[in-house]
């Protein structure tokens, strides 16, 4: 079968050649922290993996062949499990311990707009559901293949519309097709001089279509935008008929309805090309790192930061539990570490706060805008560390995903959650969010760690990222991941701040949005729901709270 | 009657205590390039005014009078004529002529978001169409009230909801109420050491609730972001119920809801209240004029500025011909202006493109911006003029309107209306547009004079904002002014540009619609109305082109 998707482990993260291992300091850390036994927990093999049988009508699947080609309708064992979810923890227990049951009857490959139109004339026809597929690397359900009545599902997988369709140089876009992924779209405007200055932490196999789809914000998003702002035009492929947004800078013509395809995750239809801003690529890259004796200075020091318009390309600031366990997890063993923990400590900001500002651009405006930060941190008591911890955060920005494997090897739970409010109360979502995950582990009898960093600064608010790691309940993983998981979300809504500032709803969140939003507000998404996909075939099960679908 | 609205011409714009009169040089100037006669032609007195007598339904006026005292249920004459149009062209022509027929059966002035809900409670059940009315400075027929089938019709006028109810100082942003007028804005604001920024040129009667409605952008939005960058939280009642999105920095929850409700000009509901995003009031404003020999190389040094990020506040380049014009209105009789006229003959100027640049917030910033501007044009070939024109351009930036009066008192037609397009189809834009216009005088055998300016900068493009003028032909004004319009709306369509940059669709863009978002996004548009308004009594006949609007 010909497959356009790059390899990756059906059961975890990256290419199937790597292998990676918890190092024996960090090994040791979560043994001790967590009371994790620390045995090897691997993952089923392949052939005890349990699928259901494919069961796409024949009809649907004739017509499908016929339509792609035979090559382009997988059916397969491999194809239908690598599309059963995607890589959220509750994803990645159930395929470890071999349930894929989740997996679409198919998997079809259209290589153009036309392909995917004509693909959802038959899947409405024939009742089947379709769910779309970038990189598959949703971490909230957003790529689970759900029936929802439907008389089968498949994925559609957009890897063969992996194009960039064109550069407008002189108005600084570019159009993309879809199954754009990461490299491939830093590599293709690299060549031509630019960079489009999106790095999700799933960078690697993310697509565009993908992170439109979910609003995705990019790790440099504070200084080149989330995804949202990067979006000029878009084409999207609906049951109804296609919806072509041209790229113009800007308009007053109505509602934005840009920004409704913007974060549409695939319930209203495919995301056939992008319009996005792309900038010259950077002459310069210059990463440091800064330390600050409390979580609550870094927060001030960035709102002040972000508001005087000294605005970084990344900043991240991890608080004392973040920063204490990166450091034990790196494993503090090189002669330059302990140098620098020396350093730190002698300057009386042990236990604090580490940063990690990044500047990209022209050479002088980075260095201008580097020292004007500089400036304005040492007088809000930051501390300078140098380069070394913003190269060593560059190195390792794409490695999350990685070490989390290397964690469930170990009976580890570890999952991420991240939300965003305003500057005058992120301290207080901060700690009820904190509070909340760390309650509800201690209630199953796993206490956890529980860290945070903000990354993505506004002039009005900011971002929260939360991980935490809890030694699994054997047995109980998803119960114990829903609990945990539920708590987070009613102190994030409790407090007022956004369900998810770059995961997206997909199936975790759904049911917060009418918190988010309010029933009149998902009531409107539905009526535009049921104007562009009556049949209801359209990623059933994502985005909209099952119990306000329209029948 | 109490009235909570600043008075305004019922016939014009402005104050009435305040009369503008063409100076003699401009009359001058507009005989000899138009061919007008310039014989007076005051507008009708007050008493000649025809309105159709009142036919509000006696038990909804009665309801809506038990509901809000009947001191806020105007039916007199001088209420309704006031509230019986924008302030377009097409509306001038009509009111001076006497011609107030479009006159609301009632005014109804509802106090809070509560009054507002009842208030379309009342009109749901009664079936009477309810037209919300900020300013009154829609400049599309954005205000004009149209019964559409119902049994009457409303002006729900928001001045009474001018609030400033709270600022946020840590999180830089303010909650207000609709009614807030640009000057209230900006005095409640600069009381606490802030600004908002946003400044269009019907500035001293635009609200709050009709910027957003409208997607106002602002003279200021190069640097400031226009209305809809600004909005964080926004409050809408709709005949289904309120929709109430908190204020957050960031969200991927899904599509983007804020941005459906802006631009979405009353006719899916009233906004009750925005948060926006707000700055410290400057320490330093600067503005300055410069010059280029053509309006190509001042597009072309627009681009360059605004894609290496030196982004001035305000930024503002006028075409040859505006240029011109604006030189010859202003007359160029002082000492002063007649040795900046020399000193540009001099350089090689003549005939050629004024710019006005404005810089504004923090002194070192500002003259660090400036600096590196001045570097940046001079090297484009900029001619430097000083802060002279800069001074006169923000002395006069208000005076559109009142000039527009001076010159209908001459018999001069006058209109403008703008557009915004990618920098490398801008030029083809604006001769298109151009052409389509002075086309479309000269066939109806009044040519006239078409002028533009390049006004709202983005990295991707830049808006176009065209004048012009000719002799009116008398009896079939606005016929005259349909056939131009329709022109130079075919035109921008035909050139791929957006039919409105700020000014929005209201009536007089509806029909454009499809051609901007297609027949399906119009669908959209038509299946989120039906859900929130299912009654069809929020502004009809503006925004969804009247043959697709659903029965």
């Amino acid at each position: 079968m010909p497959d356009p998707r790059p390899p990756m482990k059906w059961w975890g993260w990256g290419d199937p050649s790597r292998t990676v291992e918890l190092p024996p300091h960090a090994l040791e850390v979560v043994r001790a922290e967590l009371g994790v036994p620390g045995e090897r927990n691997r993952p089923a093999g392949f052939e005890q993996v349990q699928v259901s049988e494919p069961a796409l009508p024949r009809k649907a699947a004739q017509s499908l062949a016929d339509l792609l080609g035979p090559e382009w309708l997988h059916e397969d064992r491999l194809s239908r499990v690598t599309h059963a979810a995607g890589k959220g923890y509750p994803d990645l227990v159930r395929l470890r311990a071999g349930d894929a049951t989740s997996a679409p009857d198919a998997v079809v490959y259209p290589d153009d707009a036309a392909a995917v139109r004509a693909v959802l004339d038959i899947c409405a026809s024939e009742r089947v559901a379709v769910v779309p597929f970038g990189g598959g690397t949703s971490v909230v359900g957003g790529v689970e293949p759900v029936r929802d009545g439907n008389t089968g599902v498949v994925s559609l997988d957009l890897g063969r519309m992996a194009t960039l369709d064109g550069i407008d140089e002189r108005s600084l876009t570019a159009d993309f097709g879809p199954g754009m992924r990461g490299p491939q779209v830093e590599e293709a405007l690299g060549a031509r001089g630019f960079t489009l200055g999106h790095f999700p932490q799933s960078f690697e196999y993310a697509t565009v279509g993908g992170c439109v789809a979910t609003r995705s914000a990019g790790q440099a998003s504070t200084g080149y935008g989330s995804i949202e702002k990067l979006v000029c035009g878009l084409r999207c492929v609906t049951p109804s008929g296609e919806i072509d947004l041209p790229a113009i800078p800007a308009t007053a013509a109505g509602p934005g309805l840009r920004q409704l395809l913007v974060g549409s995750e695939g319930v209203l239809g495919v995301i056939t090309q992008a319009t996005l801003k792309i900038r010259p690529a950077p002459q310069e890259r210059r990463y440091e790192g800064w330390m600050f004796r409390t979580f609550d200075d870094g927060v001030e020091a960035f709102r002040a930061l972000e508001q005087h318009g000294i605005v970084p390309d990344v900043a991240r600031l991890s608080d004392e539990d973040e920063t204490r366990l990166s450091l034990a997890l790196a494993g503090g063993d090189s002669l330059r570490q302990r140098a620098g923990l020396r350093y730190v400590r002698a300057r009386g900001y042990s236990g604090g706060c580490l940063v990690v500002l990044g500047f990209e651009g022209e050479r002088t405006e980075v260095a201008r805008r580097a020292a004007l930060a500089d400036r304005f941190l040492r007088r809000r008591n930051g501390l300078s560390l140098g380069a070394g911890p913003g190269r060593a955060w560059e190195r390792g920005r794409y490695e999350g995903p990685y070490l989390r494997d290397a964690l469930l090897d170990r009976g580890v739970m570890v999952e991420t959650l991240e939300t965003a409010h305003e500057w005058s109360r992120l301290l207080e979502l901060y700690g009820a969010v904190r509070g909340a995950i760390h309650g509800a582990l201690q209630a199953r009898g796993t206490p956890g760690l529980v860290m945070c960093h903000v990354s993505h600064l506004y002039p009005n608010g900011a971002s929260l990222y939360f991980t935490f790691l809890a030694r699994q309940e054997h047995g109980a993983e998803i119960e114990q991941w829903r609990v945990v998981k539920a708590a987070a979300c009613d102190a994030i809504a409790g407090a007022g701040g956004t369900i998810t500032h770059h995961h997206a709803i997909g199936r975790d969140h759904a049911a917060w949005m009418p918190q988010e939003v309010g029933k009149l507000g998902v009531a409107v998404l539905e009526s535009v729901k049921h104007r562009l996909d009556p049949a209801g075939i359209m990623n059933p099960g994502k985005l909209l709270p099952a119990d306000v679908i329209p029948g």
